[in-house]
């Protein structure tokens, strides 16, 4: 395959991997089953998002709105965000997890890399993984920081809304949608939204 | 023409008029000659909305990133957000300018109407409008605080982006994109966006 040549690329991604649920009705497994199968595809991204050059995405990983699901979708997408984290422990990754710690729905497991900067392997990219995190959290304490403007907000599943995702960084990000599913992530996907990317001004609202 | 009926209408439109400059460029005058077509298109767009019976709309008068652009823009968009008050004084709205009126670039036509709700004729309509608006002045003060949440966003003129529009009454609105610009608003770019708006969940983040 040519590799495509970009004009200009986005230094910060932020990713909402939507319709995880949606996917698996249609695989005829039950909705909490469709979380596990959004791991491959997050690794799939970021590896192609290495190959690029990008700097720093940011991960939906879930929020406080989400765990008023029901109990078998709460514990299904704890785990994933879990075993995504012990899966990009072996590879290379500045990583940051952005929640609120103080909640028994965040998994004791991530406490380890909470809300400060671990270094895997080489490094390489900064990736910011939200986790059991709340807008309102956020506002509240200015919890995310750390976390600089996003450039490009790329989100599968079809739906064209933010649904609470890092208003401030949020601001001036262009904002991509894919109808495609989260679990049936393609390179395709990546390189549609980031040849859109490459032919926005960007105005930082001036 | 036959009505539309719509299964599900949103309570709270916020509007986000691009394309000003634009369409003059197209049409063959300067940049700052845009804004003052701006004007009957909010008036048609207004009218529509009384008729559907929608119940509050917000619209994106400039903004405090705007007023970086040069002196004889800034003065433009001024002068056509004092204009369109003017003339929505003789019709029926609750008008609440929001915006920051400590800067000498708030148009002081426009302070008895900041910050406080001001009836006219038979109200019928709440309209909000974004006047020396910003988005940090904004989260700093609290001062949108009286906005309560979007539903929809529709903005015109092609960009897919916020550009600091009340980024936490936006956190779970739709977002409807209309590539037209704003000075060619026709009732079909409105209608298009409600068609969409109703077949969309709506899950609040969860």
């Amino acid at each position: 395959m040519e590799r495509i040549h970009f004009k200009r690329l986005p230094e910060h991604i932020g990713i909402i991997p939507d319709g995880n649920r949606r996917w698996a009705l249609a695989h005829n497994k039950e909705k909490h089953e469709g979380y596990k199968y959004g791991i491959k595809p997050g690794f799939e991204l970021y590896e192609i998002c290495l190959e690029y050059g990008i700097k720093e995405m940011t991960f939906y990983g879930f929020t406080q709105d989400n765990t008023k699901r029901p109990a078998v979708q709460t514990r299904a997408f704890q785990e994933a965000c879990v075993e995504a984290v012990m899966k990009l422990a072996d590879r290379d990754a500045n990583l940051m997890v952005i929640g609120n710690t103080d909640s028994p729905l965040f998994p004791k497991e991530l406490l380890p890399f909470a809300n400060k900067r671990v270094l895997f392997g080489k490094g390489l990219i900064n990736i910011n993984f939200l986790v059991n995190y709340g807008w309102k959290w956020d506002l509240m304490n200015n919890a995310s920081k750390a976390i600089p403007r996003i450039d490009l907000i790329i989100r599968w599943g079809g739906r064209r809304r933010l649904s609470g995702f890092l208003p401030i960084q949020s601001v001036y990000a262009d904002f991509y949608v894919i109808d495609d599913l989260w679990p049936n992530f393609k390179r395709n996907h990546l390189d549609e939204a980031l040849l859109w990317y490459q032919n926005q001004d960007i105005t930082l609202g001036g």
